[in-house]
């Protein structure tokens, strides 16, 4: 399995983020995407490539135009405004009541406008480093569709699948899975399925595609009522208008092992064979290995090679797009043990 | 002109702010009401009283039931989750494609439901001292209506324009204008106006009754595409359904001085004169000024004074309620201009 990964991907590197109240240091940083490269390279899972440039055209079918205008000028514009804090960090938010639009002038409205939290900072290189990961996920998608290759890994960083058609959050700033979905819709398939077993909800993948028939979104996850994002996730949404039940949700308690998990990713698995998708993207987080700082899920490094034992026997043609994933030292081996499992089964 | 206050009203001391991505010293001290306090004492504005307790009724008619409950049992969750932080910030917020229901139960998801920004911290006294605040604005009112004074200073903090129905943020967790109006409503008045003369637009109070005619609104503020709360207050705002007409907003470029705002003043005035209120509560921000930390328009002190002067020659029954004001040296100068203005005029 070839694995897409751009060194541009690691100029995003977040110093804090926000959590408790307190400034911490950050916890999506560029070693992640490094030391699954490293095991990539060491297990031999397969050639590793750098994507290729697919423009702003792709990033266009799924972002709104205001926001990746936002995201294109704003260090520009944090810099032009004499800010010397070297990440920027929204603080006030549009909820209800308040409003959207009209969008504001002021430099901290606009990071209000297009985010929905703390946790996320911007830096100098942060949309050029989301690009490159948003480049690999469209490479790997296209390894699929016309390389002859089965599957494909999108060594994605930063992260794409909490981040909406127009916001970002969650260390997300593109939904790469997203952008990938409808550039494959686009060059000529009919219907695709997306697989979230991050251990995190993937809130902005499934708000984008909520309303429509052509995107399956399918998420397995610790409960929202006990773990970000919080606002989304639950088991009644299903979709609605054209999409009403194209969209599957599998809130999980805190604590869940893989016995619990893969009862529910076998119903999830029941749902693509019916569906029965061109191609399936799999949003790949690690978060939910039992030592992982940030999470409370209770995988084995072991139960990582289960889930791609179990995602071969589906028999389809898969992009795997990596999400999460904190504990940075078995992050390596988490990850290709899905990739190898999968590859081995 | 009677104060009222109460020294429970201190007990709310944040320490830091979250604003540019960095934890600050928070603005909205302690020190804020006893600067006012001893300026109205030194300068005799009038006898300084205690509130009274009006109980939880008031409250309830203004705010949504889960937020009175989550506010009143917020900090010992926030202990008996084993939190160390001094004071809590949320982090995630139920923005567009979110859900704001059903709510969460983890407690950062809890922050996150109830807020609208990373800047208002919440302590262990906040919640009592919120609480005496809007029995100082209750109490102000009351004298009002009951105790034959033409005019009273409710001395409240923390302030409460920003804090809307089921959300804190912007320094306020109980709307005290609002609530003061509703009372006075309850008592037996059939139209209130709130005149809102704070730097920041009074997003809670305007979307608290924006489909209500019997209270009117009318803020004089920095134009939130500039300035914070950044979503709210703009020209266009003016009430829907019955309240359709009974919302005027007035927002102003920053920079603006006396001459300009007095313009605005005026036509906010010929509203109130053509609504005829049974009383007029003002949010009384002294943030105009041109030295406070935070804000852009230009007021010099004598300016206050001018402000208290126009609002005597209304001829209405007045309830002054503290809203912001960081420029703390001058705050009580500031303040008692306005209000020894009124009462001289
Ligand atoms: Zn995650
Ligand atoms: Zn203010």
């Amino acid at each position: 399995m070839k694995t897409v990964f751009s060194p541009v991907e690691l100029k995003h590197a977040p110093k804090n983020e926000i959590a408790d109240g307190q400034l911490r240091p950050a916890v999506e940083i560029p070693s992640r995407a490094e030391i699954v490269l490293r095991t990539v390279q060491e297990r031999a899972l397969g050639e590793v490539v750098e994507p290729l440039d697919f423009g702003s055209q792709p990033l266009h079918r799924i972002h709104a135009a205001d926001y990746l205008a936002f995201m294109e000028s704003f260090w520009d514009r944090w810099i032009a405004e004499g800010r010397t804090a070297e990440e920027a960090f929204p603080y006030v938010w549009p909820i209800r009541s308040l409003r959207a639009d009209p969008v504001p002038e002021h430099i901290d409205g606009l990071l209000g406008r297009y985010s929905m939290d703390a946790g996320t900072p911007i830096g100098p290189f942060t949309f050029e480093a989301a690009k490159a990961s948003a480049n690999a996920a469209l490479t790997a998608a296209q390894l699929v569709k016309d390389g002859g290759e089965g599957s494909a890994f999108a060594l994605c960083r930063p992260p794409g699948h909490h981040c909406g058609k127009d916001f970002f959050g969650g260390y997300c700033f593109l939904n790469n899975a997203a952008i990938a979905a409808q550039w494959l819709l686009d060059q000529g398939a009919h219907r695709i399925a997306i697989l979230d077993v991050d251990y995190h909800h993937g809130n902005g993948t499934q708000a984008i595609f909520y309303d429509r028939p052509d995107v399956l979104f399918l998420s397995l996850h610790a409960d929202p009522r006990h773990e970000y994002p919080h606002f989304l996730g639950h088991e009644d949404e299903t979709g609605e208008k054209a999409g009403t039940g194209f969209t599957r949700n599998w809130p999980l308690p805190l604590g869940t092992g893989w016995e619990t998990y893969s009862e529910a990713l076998e119903e999830a698995c029941r749902w693509l064979h019916v569906y029965k998708p061109d191609y399936l993207l799999v949003s790949l987080g690690m978060d939910c290995y039992r030592e992982d700082p940030i999470s409370k899920f209770r995988f084995n490094s072991e139960d990582f090679t289960s889930l791609g034992q179990r995602l071969k026997r589906l028999g389809l043609p898969i992009v795997f797009l990596m999400e999460g994933g904190y504990a940075v030292d078995a992050l390596g081996t988490n990850c290709v043990n899905v990739l190898d499992g999968f590859k081995r089964a």
